[in-house]
């Protein structure tokens, strides 16, 4: 018989300082920080971690304030993925269940936060560690960024990061990362299209701020209807996308912001965004 | 009440000169190159412009002579895509329709032309311009093509841009371009995979005339026959585009351009092909 | 009327020496390799070469002391694809429908072999030798290999090489190749993710090496529970690959070898695997 999860969670993480202590959230000009600050276990994604990180990521994305999220880690290792000590049987059936179902709202809830989502990576990425990262919408590396997913090597293949991983970069490359476990570096991740920023070690910074200017520039309602239909268009066949995304096109123009910003343009003025989603009167 | 769209494209268009000078055609050795030719507008992919390319796109595949079409643009711009002065809200609901209607269809075609359509970009590609270009079969860059999708900016996010651009570079890339609305330059966008050939300023007409020699040199009915099962199979699982190609490839055999082709081979010569689809008796 | 099967292979090959000369089969710690032996015929993928190649991956992936596979081809060429000689009009329809049926046995099986197949490419893989190396798990290529789908110049296009080509590699690289026929060289083919480890001449058998001992330390039954699921969830829309992905890692933690790697790991010793897929009792 496994154990119930909380007194398991009390039993896995004796001196715990409580969920609080896992991440740290910050808010500057519209862009919400979400750090992993627990470097002494490489940033494990135990279940806690997950439940922390999928909560921050809720209320960011539920804060008409803010216009982009940045996730990234505290120390050396951006995450190494899975906490292995919460997988043994006497942890119990459930109990694994429940982290890989925590995993997958966690990862997908990347996607469906109305705000993009920014991974940032100058250390390494590993297992589920490296799926978090493929699951944001855009990832700025620096040039010491790994990324690997070594699961098998302790008999737990890679089977959810793969998910993502398989969906953004060769095919060849992850079935090299899947079934070797071998890390890949920075530049391979930047040629194989894990990674859309790769930057020298000191302009991590500014990357990340330049793309979350250009993030804030524009309105947040156009920009919540345009990764919503991203998302879901990339499901489609193109048959059936095309006249989805003729509608969504159509469906943005009577936008306020969109006319407004048409306005603008005409009128060679700055536009002047509400950030809603209300539309003109026809 | 929304204009007739008659009376709109004279209400858009006072000085119109026609349809005719928007684009210009040329044909030299099996080879049709359409550029658009409105440096002024940026080469905007406006109702009429959709409409002009469309059309000659579609006369192009319809000759026999012709075993190639080439993409262009006119000035440092190879589109900026859309005309946002027809997308006021005075134009209306099913204008705006229209729009994106004549737009689907013009992109769709250029997968369904029976010849290849190279696109040649040596400066910028941007919305619907880089959505044309991402829709090409194969596409030219030389050192200063830029390629970017900035709707958001103007409060109409690039959606149906994104439909080609996703299925063309990695996910993080094309997250990057739709979010940011950043340009990525020829180098990002080759290591994306958006442009198949990147080769140097002087080396582009070169480069263009070699692709088109090599199609050319290839039978025009196989070549239609293989570029229709390619986009068909794109859209297919594993498990049914392996059995629709092998039906495909015995088929093929029996085109009397294959058993040409084959019997040249054998010989040591060179295949004199009828490049039509004419079948051999079994 | 077709010849028999039989007959019509004895015709083709009059000087045979037997399958067995078409390749060579090594084994050495529990790497298999597989090397087309017949550089006279630039390795042509003829029925029996096929036949023989689809043997031996069966025989190799049956085998539990086998880790991994190796592909390669003797000379200069890994392979030049199907032999055209087979595929004039006198060996007759039901023999051309084998040569496609036999193909698509052998290239789907590369992907259903239970251990890892590494495909390794030093000259030119053309067509159906181009398909192989796209059907690999992952790829190893030296600075000379090259990799064309020619098929359209003798009047036969490549259209089923482009099925495992255009999910390997972005759409205008897969276009361009099909297309025009033009080879790709190393470096472009690592950087359309054809290749997944590009590395200098001298050191083509280092990286083998050391990717054959990286699969081979980690446990047998895992990794062919990892590359099984790697090529569902690869045809899967991502909200069933997940659901189902939640229940292969649950799956996973309990084999025995996932429990031993993860006591192991918490033990700071050496896991001792037994590569099968024993479960631990709940």
């Amino acid at each position: 018989m496994a154990l119930h999860p909380r007194l398991l969670q009390r039993a896995l993480h004796p001196g715990c300082r409580g969920l609080a202590s896992l991440t740290r959230v910050s808010r500057e000009e519209g862009v919400t920080t979400i750090t992993l600050t627990s470097p002494a276990t490489r940033n494990a994604l135990s279940l806690d971690m997950m439940l922390r990180v999928t909560e921050q990521l809720e209320e960011a994305g539920a804060e008409r304030a803010v216009r982009a999220v940045v996730l990234r880690g505290e120390g050396k290792v951006f995450s190494a993925g899975h906490n292995l000590k919460e997988m043994t049987v006497d942890t119990g059936y459930d109990y694994h269940k429940r982290i890989f179902d925590t995993c997958e709202t966690m990862m997908r809830l990347v996607g469906q936060v109305p705000v993009p989502v920014i991974g940032v990576v100058t250390g390494l990425a590993a297992a589920a560690g490296c799926q978090l990262i493929a699951s944001c919408d855009l990832v700025v590396a620096g040039p010491h960024a790994q990324f690997s997913t070594p699961g098998a090597a302790v008999g737990l293949f890679c089977h959810t990061p793969g998910i993502p991983l398989a969906r953004r970069v060769p095919r060849a490359v992850s079935g090299h990362m899947l079934l070797t476990g071998l890390p890949i570096d920075a530049e391979q991740a930047a040629m194989a299209g894990l990674v859309s920023s790769l930057v020298a070690e000191d302009r991590v910074e500014e990357e990340v701020a330049k793309i979350c200017a250009a993030i804030a520039s524009k309105p947040r309602g156009v920009v919540a209807l345009g990764k919503r239909f991203y998302q879901r268009q990339l499901e489609l066949p193109m048959s059936e996308a095309y006249p989805a995304g003729g509608r969504v096109m159509v469906d943005n123009l009577w936008y306020r912001d969109a006319q407004e910003g048409i306005q603008a343009f005409k009128d060679k003025r700055k536009p002047v965004f509400s950030h809603g989603e209300e539309k003109v009167e026809s």
